[in-house]
């Protein structure tokens, strides 16, 4: 993998340098950095989600136990291409990026939409994902399922999304969690070098489309398929994919655990990166079965 | 508080010795232990459970970091008196006991009926009660709630239990979880002095008594006072408090982490001793808020 020897234990997610990768006719960006681990951690994004959104808080605490590696899918932020408009045609770019990097075994985490794209991987790919982190999202809409209410997507789906946004849609409407989310918006802004640009509107109408066909065809009746050790995790009280979601992936996948933090919603990982970082650590090191 | 210095760092849960005080009228057995620290961690036990009950493998591994405090209430084990007919006449003389010792803080950790107990003194006693850990417990009976089915309570009410009830009652029927469950049985069969006798079949009664008015005057609608910093924790298939009460208790107070563990029932606290004193350790050091 390029310049991963001399980018690990010396960069943090403010300073790593964009690598760029061929696969299935698309230019990734990734950035990878971290401790030399035998299994990766992959990070799939969330809906208009670019490689900067990443909590570098989060992100530099995981990298001090394994190596990280953070990337655009296509027709997102840094990379080329079309953004498909159905997950289970951006879970194939997720899988040819991750193979292209020459990767046998990786743990996913996905983040909301990025936890169905790790799903998928997972199912269509079970010996390539060891361990799955899901946090913030569901499996698709079945039994016991709710939907996030309407007014919240008038919000997410707005042409541009401003600071407080992010703070309706991401944290709980109190003084502690708003806090924590400004502290997180701060965090975002201190990487300078190679940002990705804004999600183009193309690109977010594709994941819109992608969001409407997850309706009818996800993965919530295969989720009793997946083989691999999983954390879901959330906030207790997520407006976007409400925190029932959570529980009840939980329950169907068959060796999963779950952690639900207080005071908090969508965005939980970055009003406790710290926590998050333990407990993530705890899971992906430890023998769960 | 008789024995505590000599105690901590000392002793392990096999062997402490048993120290008695006295309060409202009782003779109350406990084992103190562990790392002196400012705010010590009380236990509250099952129903049916003695102080020989808790699991070594927790119980020290919790020690290596705070204060231990172990006890029997009132008509249970080694201590004196009768059992109340109500959570609320034992959590007061839980409240008692911890008062006797001239602590002014705990934190406490109940467990099954246990957690009844600890959510009862945290509401009287805000000020004594700093944190709460709410192990494989609900709240009562209220919007969503599930109770365990009769046959459950067959087993559990059994004039004598033994071992294999124990494997259906606490644990998952896999061959994983069952294989914990006797490591358990074997860990609690290494403390060899001083220990309780089985909880008398009048006090047995007493607390069926109590499980009874549970159901109609409970916590449940006082969730939302507790102020505190909770740790609600459960297996992912408990069949004595259905898990769904875990998350349902865990959605309602209002300062609350939920933690479900795979492939677990009701004992997940003795099948995940190393990673649940873990998970403990990070909720009662860190400021959560």
């Amino acid at each position: 993998m390029k310049n991963l020897e001399q980018n690990l234990n010396t960069f943090t997610a403010e300073t790593v340098e964009t690598s760029y990768i061929e696969a299935d006719g698309i230019r990734f960006a990734y950035r990878t950095f971290g401790k030399p681990s035998d299994v990766p951690l992959v990070f799939c994004q969330r809906f208009r989600g670019t490689i900067d959104d990443w909590d570098p808080a989060l992100i530099n605490e995981l990298a001090r136990e394994r190596t990280i590696i953070l990337f655009d899918n296509a027709g997102i932020g840094l990379s080329s291409g079309e953004t498909p408009e159905s997950f289970f045609g951006t879970a194939k770019y997720a899988y040819a990026f991750i193979r292209a990097l020459g990767l046998k075994q990786v743990d996913l985490l996905g983040f909301s939409m990025g936890g169905y794209i790790a799903q998928i991987v997972a199912l269509e790919h079970p010996d390539l994902v060891r361990r799955l982190i899901l946090a913030g999202t569901g499996g698709g809409t079945g039994e016991g399922t709710e939907a996030g209410k309407p007014e919240v997507f008038q919000v997410a789906f707005k042409p541009v999304n401003v600071a407080e946004d992010f703070l309706y849609l991401f944290f709980e409407q109190t003084e502690t969690s708003r806090a924590a989310g400004l502290a997180y918006l701060e965090r975002l802004a201190r990487r300078k070098e190679s940002r990705a640009p804004l999600v183009k509107p193309e690109s977010v109408q594709a994941q819109i489309k992608g969001a409407g066909a997850w309706r009818t065809i996800s993965t919530f009746d295969r989720l009793g398929e997946i083989k691999q050790p999983v954390l879901v995790a959330n906030g207790n009280h997520d407006i976007m994919i409400p925190t029932v979601n959570s529980y009840i992936i939980s329950q169907r996948i068959p060796n999963a655990q779950l952690i639900i933090y207080p005071d908090s919603g969508h965005g939980f990982l970055f009003q406790y990166p710290e926590m998050f970082a333990e407990h993530v650590n705890i899971f992906l090191n430890k023998n769960l079965k």
